[in-house]
C-alpha cells in the first residue's frame, strides 16, 4: 500500500491523527522536498522533530529521485507499506497525481490523506473561495526568460470579476546553468520568491502590455507563512506591498478582483495602518 | 480566544494534532452543524465518538444559535478559550469569515487551526486544481424557485477551458414553509443533494437556455463522500451519472473542461467499465 499523506502547512503539528496513524504503519517513510519546504523540512534539525514525531526514519526524496526513480519506490510500495509525505495536500502538485498514476497502473493500492493546501488556506485572508478564477504561477524572470502567459489570465479573471492567486516560483535542488555545461550536476541554493519580486514582475509585465489589467494601485493580499503561528497577511495596493518585508518564505499573493461588503471587511483588517 | 478548527472531511481523526490540541485546551466547544455534516456528527452516537476523542463535551451549533446568539459565545471567549469546529476548513464557508470579523471587531484573539476542505481535495479526481474556474451553488429547485445563474458561470469557465466545481445544497435545520406561516417554527428534515438531482437540474436549465454550454455527453466527475474510506468517485458523461448511485451524502460534481493528458489518464481510472 502506498500512503500519500499531507502534512498542512505549518509544522509539524499540522499532520491529521489519520495522517500520523498511517505513518506509524508504514515501514518505509519519504518526504517530497521539491515541490515546496517546511521551514522544519529545510533544516536536519526540523527533519528529526518530525522523525520523533513519528517514530520512523524519514528519507527526503527530492525531485530527481521522485522523477527517475519512481519505479524503485513503488516496487517497495507493492512488498509493504510505504509513505510518501507531501507538504501541503497531496493534490496540490501535479507531481503527486503522476505518482498516483503510476502506482495505479501497476496495480498498488493507493491511500490518500487529505489536508489544507495554499488552495484553500488561502481563504484566511477573506476573499470568498469560490470567488476565484484560475491560478497562476509567476516564475523567476532571468535575462532570456521572461515567460508572462499570467498576465492574459489575470485580465481573463478580472473581467468576470474574480480574484487570483498567484503561486511564486519555488526553486529547490535546480541544477545550475554552468554545471548543466559541465555535464555535471551542481545545485543552485533553494530561492523562494518574495511577494516584493512578484509585484515587481507583474508590474514590468502590465508596462510592456500596456492593457492596464492590473497596475500600482491594484487591491492585492500578501500571505507569507501562511497556516503558521507567525503568518503575516497584508492587504494593500500593489505600490505598498511592493516594499514591505514579509519576512520568511513561502509567500503567496491575491490580486482581488470585484469584493462584496463581507471581504472588504475582512481585507480592512489586514490593511496597513497609515 | 477563540479557537475555529477545521475538521477535515472523513471523520473524527482527520482533525490535525494542532486542532486536537487546541480544542483539548479549551473551557468550551462549539461545533456547527449548519454548512454541512460529518457522518459522524449527524447522530448523538457520532457525536459521543468526538467527545470521547477530544476529551470534552461538545455542544452543537445550528445556524440559528451562530446566526442569532453569536454575541454570546463571542462573550466567552473574551473570558476564556473557547473553540468553535467546522467541518472542512474554516475558511470554506461565508458564515465562518463573519464569524472571524465580528470577534476581530471586538478585539478577541482568533487563531485558526486549518484542514482539507471540498475545495483542495476535490483535487483526489485528477483534474488539476489550479485549472478550476468560479466554484458554483446548485440549489434545491422549487416549483416556484428555480434560479440558474450558475449557467452563466459555467460557460464562462468553459469558454476558458476550465473546470466547474459545482457545490449541492444542503439543507439543515430549515424551517418549513408551513411552520413560518403559522409563525411556529418547525424544521424541515436535513436534506443534501445528489449527483443525480444536481444533473437533472442542469439539464433542466440547458434545456430551458439553449446554448449548448453543456449537454448529456458532457464529462463530469461525480465525488461522493470526500476523504473517506468509503469516497466514490466516477468520471462519465452527464447522463451516465444522471442515474450512477453515488450512495450516501455528501456529494459534490465537477463539470471537466479541456483536459490535459495527465488528468485524462486520472480520469480513465474513475470511468465505469462498460
Amino acid at each position: 500500500m502506498l500512503y500519500i499523506v499531507g502534512l498542512g502547512l505549518g509544522d509539524e503539528k499540522d499532520i491529521t491523527l489519520k495522517g500520523l496513524e498511517a505513518v506509524r504503519r508504514c515501514d518505509k517513510v519519504y518526504m517530497e522536498a521539491y515541490t515546496s519546504l517546511l521551514s522544519f523540512g529545510l533544516s536536519s534539525d526540523g527533519l528529526s522533530t518530525l522523525e520523533e514525531l513519528y517514530g520512523k526514519e524519514i528519507v527526503v526524496a527530492d525531485r530527481e529521485m521522485v522523477e527517475e526513480k519512481a519505479d524503485r519506490f513503488l516496487a517497495e510500495a507493492r512488498e509493504f507499506d510505504v509513505a510518501f509525505l507531501v507538504v501541503g495536500d497531496p493534490f496540490g502538485a501535479t507531481t503527486h497525481t503522476d505518482l498516483v498514476v503510476r502506482a495505479k497502473k501497476i496495480g498498488i493500492d493507493v491511500q490518500v490523506v487529505h489536508n489544507a493546501s495554499v488552495m484553500n488556506a488561502v481563504g484566511a485572508c477573506g476573499l470568498q473561495l469560490y470567488r476565484y478564477g484560475e491560478t497562476i504561477s509567476i516564475p523567476f524572470f532571468t535575462e532570456t526568460w521572461r515567460p508572462y502567459s499570467f498576465y492574459e489570465k489575470i485580465k481573463k479573471n478580472g473581467n468576470l470579476g474574480l480574484h487570483t492567486l498567484c503561486l511564486l516560483d519555488i526553486r529547490v535542488k535546480e541544477p545550475s546553468f554552468e554545471s548543466l555545461c559541465r555535464g555535471k550536476k551542481q545545485y543552485e541554493p533553494p530561492r523562494f520568491m518574495t511577494i516584493n519580486t512578484a509585484i515587481e514582475q507583474l508590474l514590468e509585465v502590465e508596462e510592456m502590455c500596456g492593457e492596464s489589467v492590473y497596475g500600482e494601485d491594484t487591491i492585492c493580499v500578501g500571505m507569507a507563512r501562511l497556516g503558521s503561528p507567525d503568518q503575516k497577511i497584508v492587504a494593500g495596493p500593489m505600490k505598498q506591498l511592493l516594499t514591505f518585508d514579509f519576512g520568511a518564505p513561502l509567500q503567496c499573493l491575491v490580486i482581488a478582483g470585484e469584493t462584496h461588503p463581507l471581504e472588504q471587511e475582512m481585507l480592512d483588517f489586514y490593511r496597513l495602518k497609515e
